[in-house]
């Protein structure tokens, strides 16, 4: 009998104990974050991933004592892995846990790893660490695999009940467990891998393919604004090639597209191998920003006589549509970089979940916000779109601008035209 | 009444002729080449993209004689766009045709051009230099156009008929008339776009988009190499992901993918723009040869004590897969980095059509083709399937090995045990 426990309740470690609560698998949801724990308690995710309803019911046995663990035989981490402020992998919550585990590990255990790390890092730094706080060996006295989450906030049709899931094992045997255990929760295809660090090494080129193509289209919408063709336009035509792929250019914030290719140059550079172009997609995509905002500085300066001290409303600070997560957002540095210009900038988003920020910024309901010489929309959430293009304009001084980021409004009728409506 | 002709009889050219001249079109086929002109004449395409069959009864009036196209009045230039040897663009074919067609130049003289360019070259370069010649004013006496060729040699599921088409004029008048003109061949939606700009930028990026995607599987595999891991198991993991895109890694040649982008980098240098992902993806897969050369190498040393003067032989020297062509192929950079090594390079490839080139080699057919001591797969021809991985394995002497960069045998039984077989 499997007693599972989840180490973890972010979004991904919530959907996996909910899949375990939902198959009536014995399964403890273990978190250091009491606030977060009682919140589930009552059925709310601040993520907003999970819905009241689709949490009512659960039976996780939610606690933050690690004690509890011991209960467990079966652990499935789902702790996250950011970077550090030099873009270096800061897996500190990860070695934590480890020893935590390490510290109620019995014969027969076993630990999947879900978390994106580079290639090699459960095997080099993980295990280790379990082996030195447990004084149990690996592959004798307890079996360690890996199974990347491929879960997408905000995304309903994919969820770990109906997406394929990759799983591998540090050995044939283990893997036969993994198998077993993941085959009382998971109802899509289980895709076994020979060794753990091809499941890594999978997990992240998918985000860092999907870095690179964006990048790619950021790099091209500055090439394409100097020579005054419009990308939306340049995208439409691409797209009637069967074979073009419909990326567009956009900001990469977030916890994983911004942050897993960070995890394969540390590797990469440690195993003296370049990494280029995953260098310069990351570099293109970090740097976005900047091109944004000297496209607001350049424009507004055709219109008003100096551009400090205008007023510029940043809509979106949330990393992505319709989720409340504004980690690596890149609204932030908007921020940043349009105060430095003397803007006076307010941000505006009725979702984004902010505690504490490193960047001083100031933030306004929509209702509250006065008129604006210029409106930046970073995000594509739903509500902008029902404040509609009319709603924003309402709200913009005469020979105001707008930069739709995501395009939201490209190729909506302006109601008045002293407008500048600028979209990629 | 459209009096067609199509300039320069390519590929590309060759296709759109034919499409003319099967929807009943008057159409002119002009090509300074005799040597094509005539194996035209006898239903015979030298590129194996048209059959036979595909090319009998064809009404195309073929000529080298530029006076006839004074009997035209829309003109479609498909010339090829090459890089330099310093991976510059050379569009001198281009220009001698601009003349040319300057010579030839009525009023109402329509011209489109369907070449691969950087967006700005139609209107900064050609444009000029048909006014130069002719001594007429464009937009007023004649009219220019734009529509890219997206024609991808070898595939016969997409053709000029039934692939969309972006259509672009110099004004709207101008894309009127090119519409009207267009759809008298083309089956499949035309696609009008509002400047030229537009879409010879659309093209490009069509293109760009395919290099910077091979490469990032090209450098990932040398990351995995380092790692021991298997990249094709890598691939067939992340594949499962329903987003994944199903690029592999290869050689990245011919004359669209591997030219293309150089074009772009010309341009956006010129606008003091960086481009450098797109740069990087270039330098990626032209240094993929190096990665397979080093490859065989240190495979090679661990089986035989030293590698000088060890046979091995190239399959394929085409660019792609089941063609003729060898333009830009990587298998001549494979040529000479393995001789420089000091290996005995032999070339084999049923398909490959090669008049001269600047490269020294070696070239021989398979049944005349000694043992060897290993065989660098190349290019996936069909021939070499068929050959079969026993076929090869016939030709290849004790502690062998086989390098195969497409992976046309990956997971193929070996008849031997003592070969090295490596696939990424």
């Amino acid at each position: 009998m499997y007693q599972f426990a989840v180490i973890g309740l972010g979004y991904v470690g919530l959907r996996t104990a909910l899949a375990l609560s939902g198959h009536k698998q014995f399964v403890i949801g273990y978190d250091v974050n009491k606030e977060r724990l009682s919140e589930l308690a009552c059925n709310y995710d601040c993520n907003l991933d999970r819905s009241e309803a689709q949490l009512e019911g659960h039976t996780i046995q939610l606690t933050d004592d690690s004690n509890r663990l011991k209960d467990a035989n079966f652990y499935i981490v789902d702790i996250g892995t950011p970077v550090n402020e030099f873009y270096v992998p800061d897996m500190s919550v990860l070695k934590i846990v480890c020893k935590t585990l390490g510290s109620v590990l019995k014969a027969k255990d076993v630990i999947v790893f879900e978390s994106t790390v580079y290639p090699g890092a459960t095997e080099e730094i993980f295990i280790p660490l379990l082996e030195q706080v447990s004084q149990l060996k690996c592959g004798v006295d307890f079996f360690v695999g890996y199974s990347p989450e491929r879960i997408v906030p905000g995304d309903e049709a994919h969820d770990i009940v109906n997406t394929p899931k990759i799983i591998a094992g540090q050995d044939a045997a283990t893997l036969k467990i993994i198998e077993k255990a993941y085959a009382l929760f998971v109802d899509s295809k289980l895709v076994s891998v020979s060794c753990i660090k091809a499941a890594e090494a999978a997990k992240v080129l998918e985000n860092i393919q999907r870095d690179v193509n964006i990048a790619l289209m950021n790099e091209y919408t500055t090439v394409m604004d100097r020579l005054n063709v419009s990308m939306s336009e340049v995208l439409m035509a691409a797209g009637t090639k069967w074979n073009f792929l419909p990326f567009r250019p956009g900001l990469v914030g977030g916890h994983c597209i911004s942050v897993d290719p960070y995890y394969l140059i540390y590797k990469a550079r440690g195993l003296h191998v370049d990494t280029d172009l995953i260098n310069s997609a990351r570099k293109v995509n970090e740097n976005f920003t900047q091109f944004i905002s000297n496209k607001l500085v350049s424009t507004l300066m055709t219109q008003y006589p100096k551009v400090s001290n205008l007023n510029v409303t940043i809509l979106g600070l949330s990393y992505k549509k319709n989720v409340s997560d504004t980690r690596n957002s890149l609204s932030f540095h908007l921020v940043s970089q349009l105060t430095e210009k003397g803007f006076n900038v307010t941000c505006c988003d009725p979702l984004a979940l902010i505690k504490e920020h490193s960047i001083d910024f100031q933030r306004l309901d929509w209702e509250s916000l006065p008129k604006q010489q210029a409106f930046v929309i970073a995000v594509d959430h739903d509500d902008f779109k029902e404040i509609g293009i009319d709603g924003i304009c309402e709200k913009l001084l005469p020979y105001g601008m707008i930069l739709d980021i995501p395009g939201l409004f490209y190729q909506s009728r302006l109601p008045r035209n002293d407008i500048t409506y600028w979209s990629v």
